[in-house]
């Protein structure tokens, strides 16, 4: 595959759950109608292994089955992004090659976790592991996990990389973001993508490339719809949609973002019978309480 | 193996840095002179694949080769604790059973690190996998990496769990280990330990039950001593090897803790002719200047 | 005057500096100039005493004089609003009294900034001094400096207690003002206005009432214009007055909010022959090279 | 005075409690009552404003009334050291001077706390205030309230400015107090004073000069007592101290360090009958269920 030829993408690319059905098994059925369910959203890509894939917490064999699985599934019709993520270089590039293996278009690194780097030793590692992937990289920015912010210059560096070709930024630091897009306002070719579903409408108004919603597992056309409206500039459709993202993410959303809001989209989909709700260590499904409140905002919505 | 049976650790534990000769391959020549060195400044236990081991930036297959290398080199000469820490649940409880076929003593866990945990999650965590292990379990806090702070609620409770027979504290919140002492006065069955090493020679005076210090890497036998002197209440000596340990640090802390501090030591123990310095990613070995100035410290040292 | 009467703010409220001539002097000619200045921006108030204005590294004789003077000059032709956040309960409401006499239209406090309160702690301090006070008040969020983050539920129920009229937020937190924004979208009453002018148009597209931006200090035309064209929905007019607002702030962002942002905003209004760019101890004008800088931009942007 | 002439201060200099009757009132007969009781438990010093003494929550005119009354009472019997912290320079000064007045010894400084001030900003804010001040000054390290966190560096520059004579460290930063006694070695004229009252016992063995101990308010003579050990070096009396002060601080410390421990301390002084338990806005005094705990307390340390 030729690294640099690859579009800058632009839209909806849900960061999907990965459905299980044991502490160390997939939930294939659930992975075939959840992979049905959003791309019949008109999604343009899906993303494997993400935060909100649990993809730190499940065992290497099972990242690696998920990735073929899924891209088997998906076949072709969306591109597939894979978080290679690690806190091991040799075995980020390692399941980057599985991934290349498998089909997907492109992978997706956030810096390693355990020990925070600084910039330039970020810089660094992205210099060192790059040349070793055939596939495009899109840098992810997720300091709340990672304990490294990365800055403005940073990505000005990162973008002149030979392969990394986007960056998704899951900061929710929306001042930042726009001195991102005003720093890359020259580069139509590089990705500039946004994490949190609350600031999509916003980014994509003022120029950012589509966003990474978690909230598009379970209602994958709301998320495009609000994607459509913001590159229309329908300013009127944008609040509109704006308010029915809020009403979707009280769901998931209430105080302790990372883990609450995986709870809360997988017991949506479980509820919509469409995935099982189990969660990989240490976190565990809504329990009763929880659930009624998720199903009776999905009937509000006419999601079930 | 019996868990109950295990007595408490008391003593230094070094936390050991493993030796490298590129990204992905061990120093096996570096390990054996390492092992000895460290065994022959009179240590009570070797600890592998910690923080300053770069655990968690070594691949699968790296960190089986080194716990079974290590095992036959120390071949029960002192007991080998093994840091088993992942955000994933099936790798740590995999390299646990790894461990205890190698023949280590206990396994080494801090909190999941990609997700951080609440306080119950992580008691419930600790719940479902002590049991799966068949050695016996050190908790370990190390909130800098993890982001998650362990209570002395939580302590207590971690404490009453089958099979969890000490923890170790790299805070460095003094205060809080007060409390842990305070909280756990009638448990001298349970080892409490202490990881800076700048703060051992107190929380031994106090009560303690010794210290995973990773300036025993390059001189064991200075912690060792501190120890002793601390047992026995000899203030004079602890105040003079505390002196000592504050000439040793200048070596690898000044400033930025977690890289620095691994860098300078394996710095040092590859002026020392112990091993290589190699560093896994994302980190990288002391370049010339601070090279000579860890090379003049160990002079002034007698080190070297 | 009538608390309940006030209509709800809307527009621009630039946050002024307070232009000194020495430590614990005004330039009252520089606060003449500028009061003019801002006004024939044609903003819709003006905030004494803010961050912006140094309010807290003020003496007490230098902030009542300030109060008296600028009410003065302004005679009424832009709502006047005081910030009277203090540590001292007492100081408070004597300088909120102060400034009801001086004709002010309304007072803005944070909480107090020594000891952090918690949220319900920080009502019940609310309770206790809004009845004192006979200016109704804006609650101010600037947890960069109060270490206290004022959340969704306080915010409502402190816009329930009578006399609290409004809201300025400064945190920056672009996610937290939507749910601000939907917590409080049935109060037409009740103004809501953010702090970073990074994020102002986008405020207002999505329903804030308008922004406390401190670059209107320097040109406060840009901001009234982005308040109109966002109020109208004029998505291209947005961006590009964006476009202009990042242009602007490179003068006095890099890095350093709080202090830089002062300075950069005093040389500004210097170069440009407003006041002086004496800046109350801890901090100190900017030096040659940053102020070559600032002209260079102020050129640019035909500001000079 | 002659600033140069002051021998460096050692042992117990408790941080008062403010004994108030109303919002702006002070209790002087609690005032009268506390100081006896304090220096009847044989303290080397008494400060008053401290961050125990609400300070920055009280007014002008109440702080001007304290120090004058405080001095009043104390009659040199033991030194005064006044906190004199505020967000203006200008009050600073003037607070010193009434102290220099009332006859006070010397003066208390942490950082202006609104804006944090980097490194040189604070060093060159104090080499511009330090010659205003005819009292020597001690610096004081409180970053949990200043958002500034004293560096080593800083230390050694600050105690080279004439008239600063000592530096109190309120950071709970064990490990750093370590490097403060290690850079400071050569400096018996200068006094490094630890506020954490849990690390009282082993800053002195280590060769800190005493503590600035909150609980002194209550149980003065414990404290001074656990200061004679750790200087003759006994330790098995320290360890004994130790579980005493662990056994008082159960009143006020649990979990939110400023406010509760201020709380817990003027709950037990009321219960002791010694003053009210009134607190300056924004907080509160302690309800009866905290208050029956308090008082169980008390009688267990046979202090009621």
């Amino acid at each position: 595959m030729n690294k640099k030829a690859a579009a800058p993408l632009r839209g909806i690319i849900p960061p999907m759950v990965t459905p299980l059905s044991g502490k160390n098994t997939l939930d294939i059925e659930g992975l075939h109608r959840l992979i049905e369910h959003i791309i019949g959203g008109g999604v343009h890509g899906l993303f494997l292994l993400g935060t909100t894939g649990e993809g730190p917490s499940l065992s290497v064999k099972l990242k690696y089955e998920l990735v073929k699985e899924a891209c088997t599934i998906i076949a072709g019709r969306v591109p597939v992004l894979v978080g290679i993520t690690d806190t091991s270089y040799s075995e980020s590039i390692k399941l980057a090659e599985h991934s290349a293996d498998c089909g997907a278009n492109a992978v997706v690194l956030a810096p390693p976790f355990y020990f925070p780097t600084g910039q330039p030793e970020l810089l660094e590692y992205l210099e060192h592991l790059t040349p070793q992937l055939t596939l495009p990289l899109y840098l992810y920015n997720m300091p709340s996990m990672t304990k490294v912010d990365i800055c403005v210059d940073t990505l000005c560096k990162a973008s002149k990389i030979e392969g990394i070709i986007g960056f998704k930024d899951s900061s929710g630091n929306m001042i930042r973001f726009h001195e991102y897009l005003t720093a890359m306002k020259d580069r139509p070719d590089f990705s500039l993508l946004i994490g949190p579903e609350e600031l999509l409408g916003e980014s994509v108004l003022f120029g950012g490339f589509g966003g990474v919603a978690g909230g598009a597992n379970i209602y994958p056309k709301l998320f495009v719809d609000m994607y459509n409206a913001a590159v229309a500039g329908n300013i009127a459709e944008v609040r509109k949609l704006q308010t029915e993202i809020f009403r979707l993410r009280r769901m998931y959303f209430y105080g302790h973002y990372s883990s609450t809001f995986i709870k809360g989209v997988k017991c949506a989909l479980n509820i919509m019978g469409i995935c099982s709700d189990f969660m990989a260590e240490p976190f565990h499904a809504f329990r009763q309480p929880e659930r009624e409140k998720v199903a009776i905002i999905l009937k509000e919505m006419n999601l079930i």
